[in-house]
């Protein structure tokens, strides 16, 4: 079977510079995943008022297929504050009025310096998902989700500690489901690529350094709270920090010599 | 004088969590500056339509007062593609309809593990400016802006390469000014904190370790352009990207060690 991608509509199609656009599943998913926080943008009121971005945790998973990977179509599950105004707003929405969100996860891989301001860039993945929102009732769904975003923060943790949440914590948090409608990743990568007119210029190249600055998410290490009583950290602790940021750093450095996904 | 700050309003009071929010004009600039990229949020043509959010590079400076620090009133550049979709709702935006945007710079400082899942957290630091949107049609404030943006990268950078942009360059590139109208900023430091009845638990606390992991933004040695000529890296950008590297890792060890924003 060949790749799962999102098709492209007026809604997701990357305009600006569309050969950086990517509709794979894959690589849609793993940008999400691999961001912290990401940000989600739903409608105010009115058009009147200002537009709204918050930024959550959010991660992907099926509550219908749980052993789905991230080629695979997927749900995003938020979490908030059952009182928020996302959540309210979330509340009153409707099959009629259904409430729909803008989610965008970017990842800054590398400052791409070149001969002259405007041919300057940045290596980066961006991925941007146009959803609708659901909340989430049924329990089992609540308790999947839940597990779904800790173990998206570090894997393993949840079976960790102490679970299931008591009927208190699963009434004052809210997760919401977003059922994705559109979706498209943007990424540049390669070296820097400087205009025709400035690379015939020598005395321009002898005097101004190009290149690419990588750029990636590290982690330190582990620092034990004033109350932990457990030595040493656990190894699913030490071996995801170790591994994911390995892994970050290499991919600033690999993507320098990624074809380049564009010319500028 | 003391501390100049962004009036609370309905738009911008956190609300949620309320004793992480700040409104100093520093903390809440700061954020935005240690950002590689900002996102950007604006209304598409009707509420029917998905909302949008765009990654997209923002700095902060003052045109009219070029020697203002992170302290005072500023505003955010943003550059863009001329014929891009956001530069095209700004050219049809006027006085009686002005273009309002929404602009959120995240940093995620470490993450938070306690003893249950509900009480997991992160240390972050977030700013959201709502501001309006106008076109700088002025061309020595689109230099003098296009200057901020380069050397909001890497300070510096603009007068090493080949400036100023020449027509076409200046006629392909858009500049954003956005008027702050409300800001604020949103801050979680500490040590983890857990509940009460999980603190009273022994058999819980000799098993679960708790503690923070610290999460930076790291730079990678500068990588050469394949064409590149000049032999050294300038100093202007090692020594940046060692003293930001140094600041962002150092300011996520601190953090945990701050006063607790919060209890949870």
């Amino acid at each position: 079977m060949s790749e799962l991608s999102y098709p492209k509509s007026k809604v997701n199609r990357v305009n600006r510079l569309g050969e950086r656009g990517k509709y794979e599943c894959k690589a849609v998913h793993e940008i999400i995943m691999a961001s912290p926080v990401v940000h989600v943008s739903f409608h105010p009121g009115s058009l009147e008022d200002y537009p709204v971005i918050l930024p959550m945790i959010g991660k992907l998973g099926s509550f219908e297929n749980p052993s789905a990977d991230l080629s695979e179509p997927l749900d995003l599950y938020l979490h908030g504050y059952v009182s928020s105004r996302i959540m309210n707003i979330a509340r009153g929405s409707s099959d009629e009025q259904p409430m729909k969100v803008c989610v965008c996860a970017t990842k800054v891989d590398g400052l791409v310096l070149t001969l002259t301001p405007n041919s300057h860039s940045m290596n980066y993945r961006s991925s941007v998902i146009f959803g609708t929102v659901e909340l989430v009732t049924n329990l089992d769904e609540k308790l999947y989700a839940m597990k779904l975003i800790t173990n998206g923060v570090i894997p393993g943790r949840y079976d960790d500690t102490r679970v299931p949440p008591d009927s208190a914590e699963m009434q004052s948090t809210q997760i919401l489901r977003v059922t994705i409608d559109h979706a498209s990743a943007k990424v540049r990568t390669g070296q820097p690529s400087d205009y025709e007119k400035d690379m015939k210029r020598d005395d321009l190249r002898e005097k101004c350094w190009t290149g690419v600055v990588p750029v990636y998410q590290a982690f330190g290490e582990p620092q034990e709270a004033s109350y932990n009583r457990v030595k040493e950290v656990p190894e699913y602790i030490s071996n995801y920090v170790k591994e994911a940021g390995d892994a970050e750093r290499e991919y600033a450095v690999a993507a320098i010599q990624m074809a380049p996904s564009d010319k500028s």
